[in-house]
């Protein structure tokens, strides 16, 4: 296929009505398809559905060591549970604190708390001038909303195929104190699915950051979420690499089975040093007495250990490989040599993140919504949701049918299209 | 019985030989009973067994609305756990949050928010220079932890018989701007048992803050928990009070199922007015994605409605009314006319609150210590854990057995009384 920029006035013209014909076929369709959010679909929500007949009336409800889970106690979640989620999560055990159900929750609460009470000593950061977070673009839009929200100001920092500009990050973390934070998806990126590179990883444990109370938010939301069975991504265990470098209080794990089991109703872990726990120690037994231990020994006797864990993703990545795959095959065969769009396709994660030329995101996600196909908001992969190109679109390809996702997909390059001509022929 | 105070100083050092020996018996035996903190009992977690079985892998898992309860989404709780939380605090299911297995959870989140971000717009409290918080004394020790955790400023407020001394509190909260809030456990409190009089209730409902922003933090935590089923206290209505008052975003209610269900595996709420909830949701909705709605769906279909939950509830109390009367028959027949400790009967809720003679809280605590049995704190009734009369200790009749209970009241009035006598004595 010859792209689109090569092509003359006239020959766009003619291509446009074609392709305005279709959009108005699709019309009438009155589609009503969403591929906004990366939720799980009806199929993989399924196969966690024996988990709730694990525990019933007639269950012993103590843990291992003897506890009765449907009491107060185990601030820091049953060990049986810590250990699954410290194998999920390549962590210790003991470096390991179980939540709620959501480790967004964890984040936003990590975040609130640096705020107003610092890290492990240090000052407040609402009592500073100015406190800044680094943001890998395109990136997660409710990491997004947690700094914007507590008025901390945000920095994009550009994505490479093998992690963020880390030429950038060290610029920043090494000589800026009020770079407090950074924001990472380090496997199978939200929603740009690749995953750092083992030199990545090193140089962000090898960062000598000019604030002490400088933290890595290391989200490692798809840590066992591989979409195939032979070609699956590794990851450079962070926690490791930070203790090697004598970095070992900067960074903070977050894992959950929200896309394991079920969302909204998993468990949730933060995996950090032993010296970050114990300063989070005194926080965590004020705010709450204990998390839902019941749901912790359900999660711990249905996958009965990381293998079985291992087990049951490989039948969400039977479910979910189609529908990435949907995809995947309509750019390829209707976008791929016309240069008005890039894709990653990735090995895990639940995103496929598309570069539409820029300054058609806008357009893109509007004709798709005109036509009943919803997309995540252009921008939204950006903090404040200023994409500053207009060119990034995360499609979450998981919620819909293969079928479904096939013919979102096919109105999604039709607006592609669409939106490139309008924008070469300076409409 | 003659009141020790009457007795004299022969007396005295005879009764105390008396004492010394069945103390030493009592050493022997080798105790290890626990009256320390309002845990339910195994029986009680045994009743509510059952709703284990209520969802299950056949479950049809959506809510009455067609929500799918495994899947993200409804951020405020699902529709029937909303209804059924509201009339279990007497409040419009539109003014019901449904959140995770902790209302103290809400509380510090809700405490940490107006410090961080202030209340409905007002400065943030970490930018003033002082704040404080009314602390009707005794009072729940994790709700002065959180306080104090923040750095807020706390005074205490005598208790009467009929809730807080309202002289005093109207003096502060009418006329210093820094007073931001109060604590209170308006029905069955914790510790001392009694509920707010309806005057109480309206004078609160009536109060004319200083400060814009302050909030009455109304922990309803044991608003269903009766111990007789032919005595029951009733309080006025907060929510509504306050409405009628002209003060409808004053107070703040919290609830749970903690003491209903199980401890950690329940489901809590904050109920207040819509204007609150609209601030509220903005924080909430970054926070966190949704609550466990499985959860949130196992409890309404367990209980149905607000009558099956009540109906739950007297079995709770069946339960439990053998051990409040196994403590207070002991104090009666052991301690009455001796004017060394006064003590309240409760109606309902989790403790009973026994105020000894001045200065021998702390020694009764450490003497039945050592017999093996344990006691809150001494002191940990009151802000920074300073009882400044040494004389107030809660005793949590709830997880021992009945006769677990009587034994460890027998312990405890003979420290009680050797506690008094050494005092009498000025030892």
């Amino acid at each position: 296929m010859k792209a689109y920029k090569d092509l003359s006035r006239d020959e766009l013209v003619t291509l446009k009505a074609g392709l305005e014909e279709e959009y108005k076929t699709a019309e009438g369709k009155g589609l009503s398809l969403n591929m906004a959010r990366g939720k799980p679909g009806a199929s993989q929500l399924a196969i966690s559905m024996p988990m709730l007949d694990v525990i019933n009336s007639e269950s012993d409800m103590r843990t291992e060591l003897g506890n009765d889970t449907r009491n107060y106690g185990d601030w820091d979640g049953i060990g049986e549970c810590r250990r699954l989620m410290a194998d999920m999560m390549e962590a210790k055990k003991d470096n390991v604190i179980i939540c709620g159900n959501s480790s967004l929750n964890i984040m936003y609460d990590t975040v609130c708390r640096s705020m107003l009470m610092g890290v492990n000593g240090s000052t407040p950061w609402c009592k500073l001038d100015k406190v800044k977070f680094l943001c890998p673009v395109p990136g997660y839009d409710r990491h997004f909303k947690i700094t914007e929200l507590f008025g901390i100001e945000m920095i994009n920092i550009p994505m490479n195929e093998d992690g963020p500009d880390m030429d950038m990050v060290e610029e920043y973390v090494n000589n800026d104190d009020s770079v407090k934070g950074i924001w990472c998806v380090p496997k199978y990126s939200n929603p740009t699915g690749i995953s750092y590179s083992d030199k990545v990883v090193k140089r962000f444990a090898n960062l000598k950051p000019a604030a002490g109370d400088f933290r890595i938010f290391w989200d490692n939301a798809y840590c066992v979420h591989h979409i195939y069975e032979d070609i699956q991504d590794e990851i450079l265990n962070i926690l490791e690499e930070c203790e090697k470098a004598g970095n070992p209080n900067m960074v903070y794990m977050f894992g959950s089975t929200s896309k394991v089991t079920f969302s909204g109703s998993g468990v949730s872990a933060i995996a950090t040093s032993h010296e970050n726990i114990e300063y989070l120690k005194q926080f965590m037994t004020t705010q709450i007495i204990g998390h839902d231990k019941i749901n912790q020994l359900r999660h711990a006797r249905f996958f009965k250990d990381i293998d079985g864990l291992k087990t049951h993703m490989k039948k969400h990545a039977e479910l979910i490989r189609p529908k990435f795959e949907a995809v995947l095959n309509t750019l390829d065969s209707e976008l791929m040599g016309l240069e008005i769009g890039s894709w990653v396709k990735p090995r895990g994660g639940y995103f496929i993140s598309f570069d539409a030329m820029p300054g058609c995101a806008k357009s893109i996600v509007a004709k798709c919504k005109a036509l009943g196909v919803v997309l995540t908001d252009a921008g939204a992969t950006y903090p404040y949701g200023n994409d500053p190109e207009d060119s990034n679109i995360r499609i979450a390809p998981t919620f819909p049918t293969p079928e479904e996702m096939e013919e979102a997909t096919k109105i999604f390059v039709l607006c592609v299209k669409l939106a490139a001509i309008e924008k070469l022929l300076g409409e």
